[in-house]
């Protein structure tokens, strides 16, 4: 059994030593590049953790979890073109960097890359492996579009946001833990299991970051507080303020979603006075909770090991404490 | 053994009869459309021609096929957003229609249900189908990294072109064949000379695609004649003017280069006359009929019935006859 710092430490380990082909340096340096940028390296791990919990065989399912790291950032290079972001964990986008052409054209490598990686699987799970691996893939781009349809509309409901998130994050979490099941040989049962706590856990895990952007420690987030204020991004909380706003409350929420004006700084701190008037925080890290409990249920049906399940579920603890 | 247009019928009925998923429209509309503007579907007939060579099961491998001809719109899509351009097949581009945004997404999924075609492949065949696919799709990247880089290059050579285009175009036509190969379990050689076979008739393609533009039939063609001539575009011709011009001929051809003015037919009629006072045309169609030899004798290595193989030769000779 690993320790989750081993696990950490190989996948990193496997990213910083993995050289994505120097042939033809234009169209990997922006791959090695967005790979050198850090991040949590959350699916790779949970990949190996899942693998793990039932006794599969870790440096066997390492390169998929590496091509699970290399599909993330692959869509991460796209959505920041599709979304015009300049900035990427405190550094220039790959588009800003190197032009959108590049951007697109290295991200389309990078996809081709993770299923040459995911593809070393062994023969015995391979196609079931790729199964998983294709739809989880089809429903990222359809979260992403989903996502993309919602800026241009007004009627998204809370539901249509759950459904986005789950598919555009929640999904490839899930599809990143029944992968390492499969390569691990665990029963359907189990995969299933593993899968449905993956889903949970991921939309709580979005929903966190929900509140996050607002009430979470700038220092410790790493983020500007009210991004999503200020961007007027249709987020749980945004929704459910939308919904529940009435009356004066209701006129405000849309003056400053209108709102052109130079102080931003007023729009955060008026919006997030009314969200806390209407007790949105509260409903949302229920809503929050909710998931992470259903999470937490679908991790205590599965049959293996306590001691390896427990690695899984303070993992989950974790990452659903980043603020403190 | 089926005839060429049996096959021919069987790629453009499973075409059509592929919903390419309904789930999500913003998202799959772009990939009907492009699907659906044509084109002579020449990756998949191959792959099934090649297949039918070997006495391989047609049927199972139709859904490769058409993964493979998903691939290959996949790359226009995104090339076409690259290029900027407004027009394919005389109609409006994706991107021109939908937007970038969506071009990139849409582009994304087309490249993910190809693999989920591809994916449906016998378990005998899937890994070596999977690895020569990945590495294909790899080197269309590469070669339009290295196409792009070209317009900003003075210093091109003709092998530089050769192997630009050897990575953009024959590789996938080569790659198509061989999976068509492994698929019907031909032998190693077998499968090898195929794919040498495809390679130099891919090369010859374009070669032959290059010399049409300028000496081309345009109601044959479909496209304005010398449009590589407006845009400078560093064709075959183009490159080997530049190596032979010397003197007051090659002062007339950076004049043109350079040319901004309005007179686009001016530009074009001065270039053509340059290029045959250089004998351009023939230099041109000897390195072309170079590769179509090289296909042919591959193809007369390879260990199979003739009457097959004469299936494939008559169809290399009608893809090199376009013009008469």
């Amino acid at each position: 059994m690993y320790l989750l710092s081993q696990l950490q430490d190989l996948v990193n380990k496997q990213i910083a030593e993995s050289d994505f082909n120097f042939s033809a340096s234009e169209l990997y340096d922006p791959v090695k590049y967005i790979m050198s940028l850090g991040g949590k390296r959350l699916r790779p791990n949970l990949l190996l953790m899942s693998c793990d919990l039932f006794k599969g065989p870790i440096l066997d399912a390492l390169p998929v979890a590496v091509g699970i790291e290399l599909f993330h950032n692959f869509t991460l290079m796209h959505d920041d073109i599709m979304d015009k972001a300049p900035i990427r964990r405190g550094k220039p986008t790959v588009h800003a960097k190197w032009g959108e052409s590049s951007a697109i054209l290295s991200g389309d490598a990078m996809l081709i890359e993770a299923y040459k990686l995911i593809s070393t699987v062994d023969m015995a799970a391979l196609r079931d492996v790729l199964k998983v691996f294709n739809e989880t893939a089809i429903s990222v781009c359809e979260g992403q579009q989903a996502d993309m349809r919602f800026e241009e509309s007004n009627h998204v409901t809370i539901n249509d946001y759950l459904d986005m998130i789950r598919l555009k994050t929640a999904i490839l979490i899930a599809g990143s833990l029944k992968i390492g099941a499969i390569i691990a040989n665990a029963t359907p049962e189990n995969a299933d299991l593993i899968y449905s706590f993956g889903e949970n856990l991921g939309i709580s895990f979005q929903l966190q970051d929900d509140i996050l952007d607002i009430y979470g420690n700038p220092e410790k987030f790493g983020k500007r507080v009210g991004g999503d204020i200020i961007s007027n991004k249709k987020t749980f909380l945004r929704l459910k303020a939308m919904e529940l706003a009435e009356g004066l409350d209701l006129e405000e929420l849309m003056y400053w979603s209108e709102y052109k004006g130079d102080d931003q700084d007023a729009k955060v701190k008026e919006v997030i006075a009314l969200y806390n008037r209407l007790g949105i925080r509260e409903i949302a890290e229920k809503e929050m909770s909710k998931f992470a409990e259903l999470a937490l249920l679908d991790l205590r049906e599965i049959k293996a090991d306590e001691e390896r399940k427990d690695v899984l579920t303070s993992f989950a603890d974790s990452l659903l404490i980043r603020e403190a």
